[in-house]
């Protein structure tokens, strides 16, 4: 049972890791502090070091926060398309919600992901940090229970860990687009044409197998 | 004419651009210093400043210095390569050529490209810094070519454009998984496997315009 005091924590805590969030996706990574995350979340210092212990601590748990904030977006969308829509359609769904104005913080986790991964590659005390403890659920785990619901009848296992992969590194690819400002037009444009080639593939695997 | 001065000059200002990038791709953008490149290139601090004048330059410098580098790898890739081979086999010996170990330098481009677009994202100054000043040519004016002489007599305007803002997208997202220092075994076989599928998808493009 959550007491009145735990779920006040929990609460001050949430509100720290989204100001981390935002903080790390406005000024990155490396300006971030335990002085700045207390300020943008109006708590003492004292508050941010009692919640997490060390700024190690709060940079793993904004990296799992931001993987559950993007998987649950992600698994909402999924969840009122599913029925109705073909993989084409989600596969849109997905990336206009990035889009959207009102999904701006949605944005900033895309941004934030990809900090961790780029000071991962040089940094690997940093790389153990957050990558040694695994989320539960991650972000791609959601496209592959979309492309296992859509194709799992028709393609082997093989064939399907393929369609993912790919999947993950043209997300990647689009990400750094994201963060980059491009053109929103643009990259609906693209990214409708990258689902189009990845159908055209799907098939060509499909057929392959009959 | 370069007299003797003038070319130790530029011999100086090429080894602290190497030491730069190196230590970009070894230790990140923010812990960079004159100090620091002073130190790797083996010349005074103030030989540093003499060159390039303050970081910033050296920064913007260290970035298009990087672009040329990685775009006269792929040239010279593709040079001896183009009368013989394949769009395919070229598209995978780009590929091949970063995971080469003897080829380290290469993948710490990689890895700096990758630094400057997440640091421009949300750094505004910086931004402004480095894709203010737009380099002569870019790794990815080598894909266009690539694409425009295998493709450019079936293809129209519109979808060899497409064909290449995928191309770089997928370039992007590879880049991501290059510097995450993932299994090079699955990595080539995912890359052949992009390969075979931006082929499927462009046959399709040739289809549909018949």
């Amino acid at each position: 049972m959550i007491d009145g005091r735990e779920k006040k924590g929990n609460k001050t805590k949430e509100a720290l890791l989204h100001a981390t969030i935002t903080l790390i996706a406005e000024n990155g990574l490396e300006a971030l502090s335990a002085n700045s995350i207390a300020k943008k979340a109006n708590v003492s210092k004292a508050s941010v070091f009692h919640h997490f212990g060390s700024m190690e601590t709060i940079q793993q748990e904004a990296f799992i926060y931001a993987d559950v904030l993007m998987s649950e977006a992600l698994e909402q969308i999924y969840q009122e398309a599913k029925e109705t829509d073909s993989f084409a359609d989600i596969m849109l769904k997905y990336f206009l919600f990035f889009i959207e104005e009102k999904n701006k913080d949605y944005l900033n986790l895309i941004n934030v992901q990809m900090q961790f991964v780029v000071k991962s590659s040089y940094d690997t005390e940093f790389d153990d940090l957050i990558y040694g403890k695994d989320s539960e659920k991650t972000p791609f785990d959601f496209f592959e229970i979309l492309v296992n619901d859509f194709y799992g009848d028709t393609l082997d296992a093989n064939d399907l860990e393929l369609v993912n992969d790919l999947l993950g590194a043209y997300i990647n690819g689009f990400a750094t687009f994201f963060i980059s400002k491009a053109d929103t037009e643009w990259l609906v444009l693209l990214w409708k044409e990258n689902i189009k080639m990845i159908e055209i593939y799907i098939q060509s695997l499909i057929e392959s197998n009959l």
